[in-house]
């Protein structure tokens, strides 16, 4: 048997990380993991009280495809809470996580050999979905005056039948304001290009509020998930809004593809949204680490990092001190006991030029983490 | 925004029966449930104790992609267990149910464009996810004297890159027995078509066992899931057995496509292995319906129906009584208020004159079912 070739998916290289860092810490070292994409905490405890009560009287079964009417009509209320946009309910499909939106998204807008425009540096999974679909991923490689982001000018001659964003985005952290995100929804209109919006690090904003693609218009897919702000990575569950006139085939996409998002995991989501309290509390800490990185990393002489609005993440443009992030990475590790992620994996070009820090563990880890690198840095002068 | 061409899949047909079911129940009527596809009894007690325990002491935060290792090690002692093979836990991939191991095993050995060959009458997601993945299903016509199930000589001249069979299959509850298998295993090595097995329904079987691929050839994608016999449907959570030397190439989709199985239902599955005793209740239940239904059915004047192996569904060829199997199921829904499935979903072609028929709730809804039927049939005469 032969593996076909839309399977030869790019390894993770954070993947040799983490398993570096793990044998390190078999063999009895300390490290300190600012390498992961995950928050430290758990799901909310109303969701898991929720849950615990379902455990006892409900058989959860199957849900319908688009996911539990309660959840989707929450969901759609958040739109208002958090952005004053009315969103009919109909319009929300709750998802095996983001992950599973994606496999949705460019399934129900793209055709064998299409090219969709992602941002380099990006999420590495964006690529690989797309090519393990028969798809053809077009990075775009965007600028630091940008601050990382795609603009309208990058689109023109790339003969796109899709764009998607990420704001805030990982691994930059950067996001797309009202102006911005309107000026790539009117070029990827130009372009006759479908609009994605991966929204999945709303709610982790530190200075502005984030803009959802649902303020500027009802012509786009928009993805999001319980994975992030609501701290629910592994239970599996996410949504995305569509037209209207999408709702039906991504529908029958979505039965076929998956019957239905995790029920248990559609319980416990809908009760996290009224966790408000406890959310916040998480948000606080992240902010805070995030200051910490802020003030830290520059003085340990990471200087050139892109402003951070959003999501958990730090990106540094590390080629002053070296062009091979994956051996600076596993040096900083070996001497400094802490675990970052080259930027290959998010950008396969200039990637081997930076460093992603993440702040989603605690307050304590992130301070220890710092000191341990301003003391690496100051040995390597 | 348009749609994609590969988005257009086509309609589940029992939808719309269980559409009219719910108006018929809003209305007041009772109906009883002959057309789902899933157990009526939740996940084993053990499982939901495991669950329950982990909530308080587990952030359930992603597993690594190709799932706990405790489980992947459980699932390989299944196969010693009930089939004396003996298969390395590295082989078991942990999946987002059944259908996220179709997903991966698509994408792993398929390009687009790529021809593979199904059962026909068979389970519908097949060919819809085969279509939304850009490749193409080829429809076998099974005959009835092949107990409708593929058989080595229907290969021929068909030009498979693939060929999934399922035993025991839905919609028929046939098996393929220990040389139907091997043969079909020769026939696709002969002509360099991957071979998968959708063994979704073991452990649901009534006089011999069911044969797995693997006690024949490592050379097989091996597909199976919790829903059936272990009762979880909901949870989302199934696994498949690839050759060693695909492991890797499957675990980078997995990371990417899906990050992690939910990770609540992994606990959840792992616990629901040592459920066995209430398990077998469950089994006995089914075993007493399918009596019933064998009795039944012909008595009420369903005469032609597949020897219904595993599984928990009798398929009847009905073209002595209609031409339309929609129709004829919305009468029988309208009149006896049982709600059926007609075989459109499982043969677009052949399907016009059959049904199927599930007995996978409750004993006493199976016989008032049957009585009703019985009733039906009669005043049609």
């Amino acid at each position: 048997m032969r593996n076909s070739s839309r399977s030869s998916v790019d390894p993770f290289i954070v993947m040799d990380v983490m398993e570096a860092a793990r044998k390190a810490e078999d063999a009895g070292r300390h490290i300190i993991h600012m390498e992961v994409g995950q928050p430290s905490t758990g799901a909310p405890s109303g969701a898991l009280k929720a849950l615990g009560n379902a455990l006892e009287n409900n058989a959860l079964g199957y849900t319908v495809a688009l996911g539990l009417p309660e959840l989707r009509q929450r969901i759609a209320r958040l739109y208002g809470d958090w952005y004053n946009v009315d969103l009919n309910p109909e319009r929300v499909i709750v998802t095996p996580g983001s992950s599973g939106a994606f496999l949705l998204s460019f399934t129900a807008l793209f055709d064998s050999g299409d090219r969709v425009g992602i941002g380099a540096p990006g999420y590495p999974s964006y690529r690989q979905i797309l090519k393990a679909l028969g798809l053809t991923p077009v990075d775009i490689q965007t600028a630091p005056e940008n601050r990382l982001q795609p603009v309208a000018a990058d689109l023109k001659g790339l003969d796109l039948a899709g764009l998607m964003v990420a704001s805030p985005a990982n691994p930059t952290g950067t996001m797309l304001d009202h102006a911005a995100m309107g000026a790539l929804i009117e070029a990827a209109r130009g372009e006759g290009a479908s609009f994605i919006s991966d929204e999945i690090y709303h709610g982790l904003e530190y200075e502005a509020k984030a803009v959802t693609a649902l303020q500027l218009t009802d012509e786009a897919y928009v993805i999001n998930s319980f994975s992030k702000f609501f701290s629910m990575t592994g239970w599996r569950v996410g949504w995305m809004v569509v037209p209207e006139d999408h709702v039906r085939v991504v529908e029958r996409i979505a039965q076929n593809m998956f019957i239905c998002a995790p029920h248990a995991s559609q319980v416990a989501a809908l009760a996290a949204m009224d966790c408000e309290d406890e959310l916040r509390g998480n948000l606080a800490v992240y902010a805070k680490n995030r200051q910490l990185m802020l003030d830290g990393l520059p003085k340990a002489g990471f200087t050139r990092i892109a402003p951070p609005d959003g999501a958990f993440y730090v990106y540094a443009d590390v080629s002053d001190l070296t062009a091979d992030s994956r051996s600076f990475a596993a040096e900083i590790l070996d001497k400094a006991g802490v675990a970052v992620t080259p930027g290959l994996d998010f950008d396969p070009v200039r990637g081997a030029t930076t460093l992603r820090f993440s702040y989603a563990r605690s307050t304590a880890d992130i301070e220890e983490g710092l000191a341990r690198l301003e003391t690496f840095m100051a040995s390597r002068d």
